[in-house]
Protein backbone atom coordinates (compact mmCIF):
# COMPACT_ATOMS: atom_id res chain seq x y z
CA UNK A 1 0.00 0.00 0.00
CA UNK A 2 1.35 3.37 -1.38
CA UNK A 3 0.50 6.26 -0.45
CA UNK A 4 1.58 9.56 -1.63
CA UNK A 5 1.97 13.33 -0.59
CA UNK A 6 -1.76 13.62 -2.46
CA UNK A 7 -3.00 11.15 -0.66
CA UNK A 8 -1.80 12.39 2.68
CA UNK A 9 -3.25 15.70 1.99
CA UNK A 10 -6.58 13.97 1.11
CA UNK A 11 -7.27 12.38 3.77
CA UNK A 12 -9.88 13.15 6.41
CA UNK A 13 -7.91 15.26 8.98
CA UNK A 14 -8.66 12.54 11.50
CA UNK A 15 -6.94 10.05 9.65
CA UNK A 16 -4.00 12.31 8.76
CA UNK A 17 -3.14 12.34 12.14
CA UNK A 18 -3.44 9.04 13.30
CA UNK A 19 -1.55 7.74 10.32
CA UNK A 20 1.47 10.15 10.13
CA UNK A 21 1.74 10.68 13.88
CA UNK A 22 2.23 6.59 13.86
CA UNK A 23 4.93 6.56 10.92
CA UNK A 24 7.57 7.61 12.56
CA UNK A 25 8.00 5.19 15.23
CA UNK A 26 7.29 4.29 18.42
CA UNK A 27 7.84 7.49 21.13
CA UNK A 28 8.76 8.87 24.03
CA UNK A 29 6.24 9.17 26.65
CA UNK A 30 6.23 11.95 29.77
CA UNK A 31 4.66 14.60 31.93
CA UNK A 32 5.78 17.73 31.82
CA UNK A 33 5.79 19.68 35.49
CA UNK A 34 5.98 23.18 35.67
CA UNK A 35 4.65 26.13 38.13
CA UNK A 36 4.07 29.45 37.16
CA UNK A 37 5.72 32.33 39.10
CA UNK A 38 2.57 32.68 41.56
CA UNK A 39 2.74 28.94 42.55
CA UNK A 40 0.60 27.21 40.16
CA UNK A 41 1.33 24.06 39.67
CA UNK A 42 0.62 22.30 35.98
CA UNK A 43 1.80 18.90 34.32
CA UNK A 44 1.09 18.00 30.76
CA UNK A 45 1.82 14.65 28.51
CA UNK A 46 4.21 15.17 25.83
CA UNK A 47 5.53 12.78 23.29
CA UNK A 48 8.20 14.61 21.52
CA UNK A 49 10.86 14.59 24.23
CA UNK A 50 14.28 13.35 22.88
CA UNK A 51 17.72 12.75 23.44
CA UNK A 52 19.75 15.70 22.55
CA UNK A 53 23.65 14.64 23.92
CA UNK A 54 25.04 13.45 26.55
CA UNK A 55 28.06 15.94 27.70
CA UNK A 56 26.53 18.65 28.16
CA UNK A 57 23.17 16.23 28.89
CA UNK A 58 20.57 18.11 26.86
CA UNK A 59 17.01 17.01 25.56
CA UNK A 60 14.88 18.82 23.44
CA UNK A 61 10.63 18.62 22.74
CA UNK A 62 8.17 20.08 20.63
CA UNK A 63 5.21 22.79 21.54
CA UNK A 64 2.94 23.26 19.40
CA UNK A 65 1.79 26.18 17.43
CA UNK A 66 0.20 28.96 19.93
CA UNK A 67 2.36 27.59 22.80
CA UNK A 68 2.85 31.27 24.01
CA UNK A 69 -0.88 30.90 25.41
CA UNK A 70 -0.11 27.18 27.09
CA UNK A 71 1.12 26.89 30.82
CA UNK A 72 3.78 24.52 30.26
CA UNK A 73 5.44 27.47 27.83
CA UNK A 74 4.38 30.39 30.21
CA UNK A 75 5.37 28.87 33.26
CA UNK A 76 8.80 27.69 31.25
CA UNK A 77 9.84 31.36 30.53
CA UNK A 78 9.02 32.08 33.84
CA UNK A 79 10.76 29.91 35.90
CA UNK A 80 13.31 28.43 33.76
CA UNK A 81 12.73 24.96 35.30
CA UNK A 82 11.11 22.08 34.55
CA UNK A 83 9.95 17.92 35.59
CA UNK A 84 10.47 15.34 32.88
CA UNK A 85 8.67 12.24 34.26
CA UNK A 86 8.50 8.90 32.59
CA UNK A 87 4.87 7.57 32.51
CA UNK A 88 4.78 3.78 33.31
CA UNK A 89 2.06 1.14 33.49
CA UNK A 90 -0.07 2.10 35.98
CA UNK A 91 -0.38 5.50 35.29
CA UNK A 92 -1.23 5.50 31.25
CA UNK A 93 -5.48 6.82 32.04
CA UNK A 94 -4.08 9.65 34.73
CA UNK A 95 -1.27 10.62 32.68
CA UNK A 96 -3.46 10.88 29.15
CA UNK A 97 -5.99 12.91 31.04
CA UNK A 98 -3.93 15.77 30.98
CA UNK A 99 -3.72 15.73 27.27
CA UNK A 100 -7.48 17.86 27.37
CA UNK A 101 -7.26 20.86 26.74
CA UNK A 102 -7.50 22.51 30.46
CA UNK A 103 -8.14 26.47 30.91
CA UNK A 104 -5.25 28.94 31.83
CA UNK A 105 -4.04 27.53 35.53
CA UNK A 106 -5.96 24.29 35.99
CA UNK A 107 -3.54 22.51 37.82
CA UNK A 108 -3.52 18.79 36.11
CA UNK A 109 -1.98 16.94 39.39
CA UNK A 110 -5.56 17.98 41.03
CA UNK A 111 -7.54 16.76 37.76
CA UNK A 112 -5.67 13.39 37.59
CA UNK A 113 -5.22 12.43 40.82
CA UNK A 114 -1.48 12.17 40.17
CA UNK A 115 0.87 13.40 43.11
CA UNK A 116 3.16 16.61 43.44
CA UNK A 117 6.58 15.75 44.96
CA UNK A 118 8.86 18.77 45.23
CA UNK A 119 12.77 17.29 45.95
CA UNK A 120 15.65 18.77 47.13
CA UNK A 121 13.88 22.20 47.72
CA UNK A 122 12.81 22.85 44.44
CA UNK A 123 10.15 24.89 43.49
CA UNK A 124 9.20 22.86 40.55
CA UNK A 125 6.61 19.66 41.21
CA UNK A 126 7.98 15.96 40.17
CA UNK A 127 5.01 13.43 39.80
CA UNK A 128 5.48 10.89 42.93
CA UNK A 129 4.50 7.91 40.95
CA UNK A 130 6.85 8.07 38.07
CA UNK A 131 10.29 6.04 38.96
CA UNK A 132 12.70 8.08 36.45
CA UNK A 133 12.18 11.75 36.78
CA UNK A 134 14.68 14.70 35.40
CA UNK A 135 14.99 18.31 36.58
CA UNK A 136 15.95 20.41 33.59
CA UNK A 137 16.68 23.64 32.78
CA UNK A 138 15.82 26.03 30.06
CA UNK A 139 18.77 26.85 27.62
CA UNK A 140 17.36 28.11 24.08
CA UNK A 141 14.63 27.59 21.79
CA UNK A 142 14.29 26.96 18.01
CA UNK A 143 11.27 28.13 16.65
CA UNK A 144 10.77 25.69 13.39
CA UNK A 145 9.31 27.77 10.79
CA UNK A 146 7.77 25.53 8.27
CA UNK A 147 4.63 25.14 10.85
CA UNK A 148 5.28 26.86 13.28
CA UNK A 149 6.60 24.65 16.42
CA UNK A 150 9.02 25.74 18.63
CA UNK A 151 11.58 22.98 19.71
CA UNK A 152 12.64 23.85 23.58
CA UNK A 153 16.44 22.71 24.51
CA UNK A 154 16.93 22.18 28.39
CA UNK A 155 19.83 20.66 29.84
CA UNK A 156 19.62 17.70 32.58
CA UNK A 157 20.22 18.99 35.92
CA UNK A 158 19.27 16.15 38.43
CA UNK A 159 18.42 12.30 37.61
CA UNK A 160 15.98 10.46 40.10
CA UNK A 161 15.46 6.85 39.63
CA UNK A 162 15.26 3.51 41.51
CA UNK A 163 18.34 2.13 41.87
CA UNK A 164 17.32 -1.04 40.88
CA UNK A 165 16.87 -0.09 37.57
CA UNK A 166 19.85 1.44 36.77
CA UNK A 167 22.70 -1.56 35.29
CA UNK A 168 26.76 -1.35 36.44
CA UNK A 169 27.19 0.69 33.27
CA UNK A 170 25.03 3.49 33.58
CA UNK A 171 22.11 1.57 31.29
CA UNK A 172 18.68 2.37 32.79
CA UNK A 173 16.60 -0.55 32.17
CA UNK A 174 13.09 1.33 31.08
CA UNK A 175 11.31 -2.14 30.59
CA UNK A 176 12.05 -3.10 34.19
CA UNK A 177 10.09 0.19 35.50
CA UNK A 178 7.57 -0.12 33.06
CA UNK A 179 8.24 2.57 31.33
CA UNK A 180 5.44 3.26 28.44
CA UNK A 181 5.95 4.02 24.65
CA UNK A 182 3.11 5.90 22.27
CA UNK A 183 2.50 4.61 19.02
CA UNK A 184 0.60 7.48 17.59
CA UNK A 185 -1.57 10.05 19.15
CA UNK A 186 -4.03 7.88 21.90
CA UNK A 187 -1.63 4.22 21.76
CA UNK A 188 -0.01 3.04 25.13
CA UNK A 189 2.55 0.27 24.64
CA UNK A 190 4.73 -1.80 27.11
CA UNK A 191 7.59 -2.71 25.60
CA UNK A 192 10.52 -5.30 26.60
CA UNK A 193 13.97 -5.60 26.16
CA UNK A 194 14.86 -8.44 23.43
CA UNK A 195 18.58 -7.98 23.61
CA UNK A 196 21.82 -4.89 24.10
CA UNK A 197 23.95 -5.41 21.52
CA UNK A 198 27.99 -4.87 21.51
CA UNK A 199 29.60 -1.40 20.65
CA UNK A 200 30.70 -2.10 16.67
CA UNK A 201 33.85 -1.35 15.98
CA UNK A 202 35.20 0.99 13.52
CA UNK A 203 35.88 -1.60 10.45
CA UNK A 204 38.10 -0.88 7.47
CA UNK A 205 36.07 -2.11 4.92
CA UNK A 206 36.96 -1.05 1.34
CA UNK A 207 34.31 0.57 -0.99
CA UNK A 208 33.03 -2.28 -3.48
CA UNK A 209 34.25 -0.48 -6.37
CA UNK A 210 37.90 -0.25 -4.94
CA UNK A 211 38.02 -4.49 -5.19
CA UNK A 212 37.68 -4.20 -8.38
CA UNK A 213 40.42 -1.94 -9.23
CA UNK B 1 18.86 7.96 43.69
CA UNK B 2 19.50 11.64 42.55
CA UNK B 3 22.37 12.27 40.68
CA UNK B 4 22.99 16.05 40.49
CA UNK B 5 24.56 17.71 37.42
CA UNK B 6 28.10 17.46 39.05
CA UNK B 7 27.72 13.82 39.21
CA UNK B 8 26.69 13.34 36.11
CA UNK B 9 29.47 15.18 34.84
CA UNK B 10 31.89 12.96 37.13
CA UNK B 11 30.08 10.00 35.82
CA UNK B 12 33.16 8.05 33.52
CA UNK B 13 32.11 8.71 29.72
CA UNK B 14 30.56 5.42 28.60
CA UNK B 15 28.13 5.39 32.20
CA UNK B 16 27.35 8.94 31.39
CA UNK B 17 26.37 8.22 27.78
CA UNK B 18 24.01 4.69 29.02
CA UNK B 19 22.94 6.95 31.77
CA UNK B 20 21.48 10.06 29.38
CA UNK B 21 20.80 8.35 26.74
CA UNK B 22 18.16 6.28 28.70
CA UNK B 23 16.39 8.72 30.84
CA UNK B 24 14.14 10.62 27.96
CA UNK B 25 12.29 7.56 27.62
CA UNK B 26 11.84 5.19 24.41
CA UNK B 27 13.23 6.22 21.07
CA UNK B 28 12.44 5.33 17.56
CA UNK B 29 14.31 2.82 15.75
CA UNK B 30 14.72 3.92 11.95
CA UNK B 31 17.25 2.87 9.34
CA UNK B 32 17.78 5.90 6.96
CA UNK B 33 18.54 5.18 3.09
CA UNK B 34 20.32 7.88 0.95
CA UNK B 35 22.26 7.73 -2.29
CA UNK B 36 25.20 9.38 -3.69
CA UNK B 37 24.91 11.97 -6.52
CA UNK B 38 27.03 9.60 -8.28
CA UNK B 39 24.65 6.14 -7.20
CA UNK B 40 26.54 4.68 -4.04
CA UNK B 41 23.66 3.75 -1.67
CA UNK B 42 23.70 4.40 2.47
CA UNK B 43 22.00 3.25 5.09
CA UNK B 44 22.52 4.00 8.91
CA UNK B 45 20.48 3.64 12.12
CA UNK B 46 18.82 6.84 13.59
CA UNK B 47 16.67 6.77 16.72
CA UNK B 48 16.17 10.46 16.59
CA UNK B 49 13.61 10.40 14.08
CA UNK B 50 10.49 12.54 15.83
CA UNK B 51 7.14 13.43 14.10
CA UNK B 52 6.95 17.11 14.09
CA UNK B 53 3.49 18.10 12.41
CA UNK B 54 0.81 16.34 9.97
CA UNK B 55 -0.53 19.16 7.82
CA UNK B 56 2.29 19.67 6.06
CA UNK B 57 3.27 16.29 7.29
CA UNK B 58 6.71 16.55 8.23
CA UNK B 59 9.63 14.68 10.18
CA UNK B 60 12.86 15.65 12.43
CA UNK B 61 16.10 13.93 13.01
CA UNK B 62 19.40 14.70 14.70
CA UNK B 63 22.91 14.62 13.46
CA UNK B 64 25.91 14.92 15.82
CA UNK B 65 28.62 17.17 14.77
CA UNK B 66 31.18 16.32 12.08
CA UNK B 67 27.77 15.32 9.92
CA UNK B 68 29.44 17.30 7.25
CA UNK B 69 31.69 14.46 6.87
CA UNK B 70 29.10 11.83 7.19
CA UNK B 71 27.38 10.02 4.01
CA UNK B 72 23.84 10.70 5.15
CA UNK B 73 24.17 14.13 5.13
CA UNK B 74 26.20 14.85 2.19
CA UNK B 75 23.75 11.98 0.09
CA UNK B 76 20.89 14.34 1.58
CA UNK B 77 22.55 17.48 0.73
CA UNK B 78 23.30 16.40 -2.74
CA UNK B 79 19.99 14.46 -3.87
CA UNK B 80 17.32 15.71 -1.32
CA UNK B 81 15.78 12.82 -0.89
CA UNK B 82 15.70 10.00 1.65
CA UNK B 83 13.94 7.07 3.52
CA UNK B 84 12.91 5.94 6.44
CA UNK B 85 12.60 2.51 7.29
CA UNK B 86 11.43 1.12 10.32
CA UNK B 87 13.25 -1.81 12.05
CA UNK B 88 11.58 -4.17 12.73
CA UNK B 89 11.93 -7.94 15.58
CA UNK B 90 13.62 -9.78 12.25
CA UNK B 91 16.31 -6.88 11.63
CA UNK B 92 17.65 -6.01 14.82
CA UNK B 93 21.47 -7.41 14.26
CA UNK B 94 21.46 -6.13 11.03
CA UNK B 95 20.35 -2.48 11.46
CA UNK B 96 22.41 -2.22 14.28
CA UNK B 97 25.37 -3.07 12.38
CA UNK B 98 24.69 -0.05 10.40
CA UNK B 99 25.96 1.67 13.42
CA UNK B 100 29.64 1.18 12.39
CA UNK B 101 31.84 4.01 11.86
CA UNK B 102 32.20 2.73 8.37
CA UNK B 103 34.42 4.65 5.69
CA UNK B 104 32.69 6.97 3.43
CA UNK B 105 31.17 5.77 0.41
CA UNK B 106 30.59 2.22 2.46
CA UNK B 107 27.35 0.68 0.87
CA UNK B 108 26.16 -0.72 4.40
CA UNK B 109 23.63 -2.38 2.31
CA UNK B 110 26.63 -4.66 1.18
CA UNK B 111 27.73 -5.03 5.03
CA UNK B 112 24.40 -6.29 6.62
CA UNK B 113 22.64 -7.96 4.00
CA UNK B 114 19.74 -5.79 4.34
CA UNK B 115 18.22 -5.06 0.45
CA UNK B 116 17.62 -2.60 -1.33
CA UNK B 117 14.69 -1.30 -3.04
CA UNK B 118 13.59 0.93 -5.39
CA UNK B 119 10.27 2.07 -5.40
CA UNK B 120 8.25 3.76 -8.30
CA UNK B 121 11.13 5.04 -9.69
CA UNK B 122 12.85 6.94 -6.95
CA UNK B 123 16.33 6.38 -7.28
CA UNK B 124 16.95 6.53 -3.23
CA UNK B 125 16.66 3.23 -1.43
CA UNK B 126 14.08 2.07 0.52
CA UNK B 127 14.96 -1.30 3.01
CA UNK B 128 13.21 -4.67 1.19
CA UNK B 129 12.68 -5.94 4.34
CA UNK B 130 11.27 -2.86 6.23
CA UNK B 131 6.95 -2.97 7.26
CA UNK B 132 6.79 1.17 6.97
CA UNK B 133 9.02 2.78 4.94
CA UNK B 134 8.74 6.87 4.16
CA UNK B 135 10.12 8.51 1.25
CA UNK B 136 11.13 12.30 2.64
CA UNK B 137 12.74 15.17 1.06
CA UNK B 138 14.73 17.62 2.74
CA UNK B 139 13.12 20.87 4.06
CA UNK B 140 15.19 22.34 6.15
CA UNK B 141 18.13 22.83 8.77
CA UNK B 142 18.53 23.97 12.05
CA UNK B 143 21.87 24.24 13.79
CA UNK B 144 21.62 23.36 17.84
CA UNK B 145 24.70 26.01 18.96
CA UNK B 146 24.79 24.65 22.59
CA UNK B 147 26.32 21.40 21.08
CA UNK B 148 26.86 21.60 17.18
CA UNK B 149 24.15 18.89 16.31
CA UNK B 150 21.90 19.47 13.49
CA UNK B 151 18.76 18.90 13.23
CA UNK B 152 17.01 18.29 9.81
CA UNK B 153 13.42 19.06 9.01
CA UNK B 154 12.08 16.97 5.86
CA UNK B 155 8.69 16.33 4.14
CA UNK B 156 7.06 13.11 4.05
CA UNK B 157 6.47 12.52 0.43
CA UNK B 158 5.04 9.02 0.92
CA UNK B 159 4.00 6.29 3.14
CA UNK B 160 4.55 2.68 1.81
CA UNK B 161 3.29 -0.44 4.45
CA UNK B 162 1.19 -3.49 4.98
CA UNK B 163 -2.45 -2.66 4.47
CA UNK B 164 -3.05 -4.98 7.99
CA UNK B 165 -1.71 -3.02 9.98
CA UNK B 166 -3.52 0.24 9.82
CA UNK B 167 -6.73 0.68 11.25
CA UNK B 168 -9.63 2.15 9.83
CA UNK B 169 -9.08 5.46 11.39
CA UNK B 170 -5.47 6.02 10.08
CA UNK B 171 -3.54 4.43 13.40
CA UNK B 172 -0.80 2.32 12.09
CA UNK B 173 -0.52 -0.37 14.82
CA UNK B 174 3.19 -0.80 15.26
CA UNK B 175 3.28 -3.53 17.71
CA UNK B 176 1.34 -5.63 14.60
CA UNK B 177 4.45 -5.02 12.63
CA UNK B 178 6.81 -6.38 15.59
CA UNK B 179 8.42 -2.56 15.32
CA UNK B 180 11.29 -2.36 17.54
CA UNK B 181 11.72 0.52 20.04
CA UNK B 182 15.49 2.06 21.34
CA UNK B 183 16.38 2.23 24.91
CA UNK B 184 19.49 3.72 25.54
CA UNK B 185 22.26 3.42 22.95
CA UNK B 186 22.15 -0.36 22.59
CA UNK B 187 19.13 -1.53 24.10
CA UNK B 188 16.42 -2.47 21.57
CA UNK B 189 12.85 -3.40 22.74
CA UNK B 190 9.46 -5.40 21.39
CA UNK B 191 6.37 -3.21 22.74
CA UNK B 192 3.27 -4.90 23.09
CA UNK B 193 -0.31 -1.97 22.71
CA UNK B 194 -1.69 -1.81 25.77
CA UNK B 195 -4.67 0.22 25.12
CA UNK B 196 -5.71 3.39 22.93
CA UNK B 197 -7.47 6.00 24.80
CA UNK B 198 -10.29 8.62 23.64
CA UNK B 199 -9.66 11.96 22.98
CA UNK B 200 -10.29 13.62 25.84
CA UNK B 201 -12.63 16.64 25.36
CA UNK B 202 -12.07 20.15 26.40
CA UNK B 203 -13.09 20.42 29.75
CA UNK B 204 -14.21 23.70 31.12
CA UNK B 205 -12.40 22.84 35.03
CA UNK B 206 -12.35 26.30 37.12
CA UNK B 207 -9.26 26.87 38.88
CA UNK B 208 -9.42 25.43 42.54
CA UNK B 209 -9.03 29.21 43.69
CA UNK B 210 -12.45 30.53 41.75
CA UNK B 211 -13.93 27.38 44.03
CA UNK B 212 -13.62 28.89 47.36
CA UNK B 213 -14.76 32.62 46.47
Amino acid sequence: MILNQIDIKNLDKVKRLNLINSVTGFKSANLIGTISKDGKPNLAIFSSVTHLGSDPALLSFNLRPNYENRDTYRNIKETAYFTVNHIHYNIITQAHQTSGKYDLGVNEFTVTGLTEEFLENNRVPFVKESKVKLLCKYVNEYLIKENNCLMLIASIESVILDEDTMREDGFVDLSASQTITVNGIDGYCLPQLVTRLPYVKREKIRPLENLKI
